[in-house]
């Protein structure tokens, strides 16, 4: 059952490099690079899926398993194209590359990007668009499965502490939620277009702004277009993609009470609003205008809870306040259910209530308090699984942290190397600052870089019980899982 | 009642405040500065605990602001001689300096130590060896109390996530405890004399080492001395002091069994023993011999685990692997029970060994795991205990760090400021390096970190529900606490 799975992802993905063939064919550059790997993608995908499985139920650790095989291998092939095009010839470079891009982090290693092929770059952002909303969850939408097993996939592919199914039923669900996303990418690829910007760069950046990754075409990022107008479109898109796009499902159904009452809403863009007033004024004194500071502080804001990764100016400049909010945003994260990495800010809320109704608890042991959290009561489970989140990620970070400080970078590039890494974003601060790159990075360093990538894309879980001996046993006596 | 136990502690500063006055004397000095402030703490002690309380139960949220009044007044009062002497004249400065003594965090405000009086370097020093073990405990150990309240006191001061009674009378406990501490303090005195040590410099290395605080009366702290013997014997008791102290009674007790099967003893002692050897050979190649590294590295491990905060060496300028090994660390902390600070090994060990069984959980879902700590095993409400315990932690340092950057000093002074502050280390890096100081902070941000300093050393909550309204009205219903 997992080999038929991941065979039809690897079909799913040979059919994927069709977009950024026919670019490279509309710019005249070589269709090798595609086809090669969409031949071998097609080999293997059928190999893998080359016989219908019996019984069609998956279990929770079947479908961790399924998740992060998915991931690692769809990386390693997607990784080709850099290779044999000879854009990035080295192989873990160009897997670092593509890590990055489909798990929407938008860390780079590649120093001047603007000479890149035009099929490759479109294929690099296209990776964003794909891995955003999650390519098993594409999968789901297009290919007929059962229930059974799609809810734990799902599970461990999209961002959060909680999936809901929005219909009845699965696969409805993951068309729902693409048809959200497609018609959202389009808006803004008019809307960049309208104001000028050629249509191979609308779709890369709006490629990055949907799937919150942040790889742009050029090096100084959206920075080099210095137009308002293009700032203020891909900054209300890197939010709106930051939202739970359960809400727009609600939107589309009337429901809009669900939305404005949304409490996850609500506290995501009070921390915007006061993180933009708070960094406007602090980097007044360099801009001189209100305007341009806000618009400035908006974006890069936008960018980084958002953890997309754009910038627009060199943050790396601001003064510690203003860098100080970016980084403990980089961990709060967007909104689960939304295309955007780190902690989120659903986890960020429970765990800030739970927090004061356990104080409350110890001045009045005897009192009964009940957390309520978007109007439902808080319960004991989803409290424990957002600590146990925040415990696993402390202590992947701090081993990681200690293993990339061999590195010998200073402190601050290697923290928020890792942050950036971990949480999604791509840029952080000093070495790997927003005019920075991963360049410098030893092979073994991209790689533990990578394998954060796919710890914090898939919320931590997968990655790890890939690595318990117990999940690659053979098992004889199934367990139902629930 | 909560008068009349702070009123006793007060009394008690008052009568510790003769042995810094006999200091003074001995050196000819003034007394002025020690016997001033003694009337005024006689004067309130009295004026507080004028009435014997009728009913003498102590509620938990009584026992919890308690402490955090105590230590604050006791801060308060303390800081009085240093102002009065004339060797800090800046009242907020010497209130940093106290809570920093009380706290044993060592964070210091002075550029210049050897100026000082002897009497007040006596005193500075002294009020670690007092806050090490706890002043409600000292006050227990000393006054007649009913066990009824001394509980939740003891609960509430000394570090760790538990508790225990030793034997089944509290002020016995406290006996014992303190017997413990006073006998190891003075064997480490005679051995720093014996190896050439000046009597009072002795003292104050022992006071450093027995709160692990970490003030010295040299500029270059026990570097200055540059004498192996005296390295190890400092890296050796800080250790120690690093230990549960209910492991010594066992030792006493001959239960030698629970000293060597205790699994928090045996994780702090391997995360030392990899940290020094990784350490020592990082930095190999700066001090030459193996000898030599391993000596530096001992002593600053030992210094930072244990949140003393002494130091031979400059490791502000150590490779960024050792630096990153010291960071982690100043996290880590000593064990529970003991006199330094931090998050304790104990949490770091519950949180890893829950943590795994979380994730077995997740691909066993129906498997019945039983996690075991120190043979017992973990109740989900000791886990619960230890998952709130760093959720509330990471909020409060989100915040200070927050605030702290608005300072304007770089990401890593800022950060391993408020960290060497609110686990009781004292240097950090960069401006507050081992060779620096905290003199260049302004006065908010002393009395920011001067919370953070006292939030550190009573574990959160009783500073955290001092700021809880409810603490200060007056209940007229009074609820059994448990």
């Amino acid at each position: 059952m997992i080999g038929y799975v991941i065979g039809r992802i690897l079909l799913t993905e040979a059919a994927l490099l069709v977009l950024p063939a026919v670019t490279a064919l509309a710019y005249g550059e070589s269709l090798r690079p595609f086809l090669l790997t969409a031949l071998l993608l097609v080999a293997v995908g059928l190999i893998m899926g080359r016989k219908k499985p019996i019984r069609t139920a998956l279990y929770a650790r079947d479908g961790f398993a399924v998740v992060a095989l998915a991931w690692l291998l769809m990386s390693a092939f997607g990784a080709l194209p850099f290779v044999i095009s000879g854009d990035i010839p080295f192989y873990v470079d160009a897997f670092f590359e593509t890590v990055s891009g489909f798990t929407t982090t938008g860390a780079s290693i590649l120093t001047e990007i603007e000479p890149l092929h035009r099929g490759i770059l479109f294929w690099r952002s296209f990776t964003h668009w794909v891995g955003g909303m999650g390519v098993l969850v594409f999968v789901m939408a297009i290919l007929p499965m059962t229930d059974g097993h799609g809810m734990h996939l799902m599970r461990a592919e999209v961002p959060g502490p909680s999936v809901g199914k929005l219909v009845s039923r699965m696969s409805d669900t993951a068309k729902i939620l693409y048809g959200i996303y497609l018609v959202l990418t389009v808006i803004e690829i008019v809307l960049l277009m309208a104001g000028g910007m050629p249509l191979f760069d609308s779709c890369i950046h709006a490629f990055g702004s949907a799937g919150t990754g942040g790889f742009s075409n050029r090096n100084l990022s959206v920075g080099a277009y210095d137009n308002a107008y293009f700032d203020v479109v891909i900054g209300v898109f890197m939010l709106l993609f930051g939202v739970n796009f359960n809400l727009y499902y609600f939107l589309l159904i009337k429901r809009f009470k669900d939305v404005f009452h949304s409490e996850e809403l609500r506290a995501y863009l009070g921390i915007v609003a006061a993180a933009v007033i708070a960094i406007a004024v602090d980097i007044l004194h360099i801009y001189g205008s209100v305007g341009k500071s806000l618009r400035y502080a908006f974006f890069q804001v936008s960018s980084i809870i958002t953890t997309t990764g754009f910038a627009t100016a060199d943050f790396n400049s601001w003064p510690t306040f203003s860098k100080g909010i970016l980084v403990v945003l980089m961990f709060v994260g967007a909104c689960a259910g939304s295309t955007g990495g780190g902690v989120k800010v659903a986890r960020v809320v429970i765990l800030v209530k739970s927090s004061l109704a356990d104080m409350r608890k110890m001045l009045h042991p005897n009192a009964i308090a009940t957390v309520r959290f978007e109007g439902k009561p808080l319960t004991e489970r989803s409290v424990r699984g957002v600590h146990v989140f925040i415990s696993v990620y402390v202590l992947v970070f701090a081993v990681s942290f200690l293993l990339l400080t061999l590195e010998g970078f200073d402190l601050i590039t290697t923290f928020t190397a890792l942050a950036a890494c971990i949480n999604n974003i791509g840029p952080g601060l000093e070495v790997v600052g927003p005019m920075g790159n991963y360049a410098q990075f030893s092979p073994w360093a991209k790689l533990l870089l990578s394998f954060n990538m796919l710890v914090g894309r898939l919320e931590i879980f997968p990655m790890l019980l890939l690595c318990a001996p117990s999940i690659w046993k053979r098992r004889i006596v199934r367990q139902p899982s629930r």
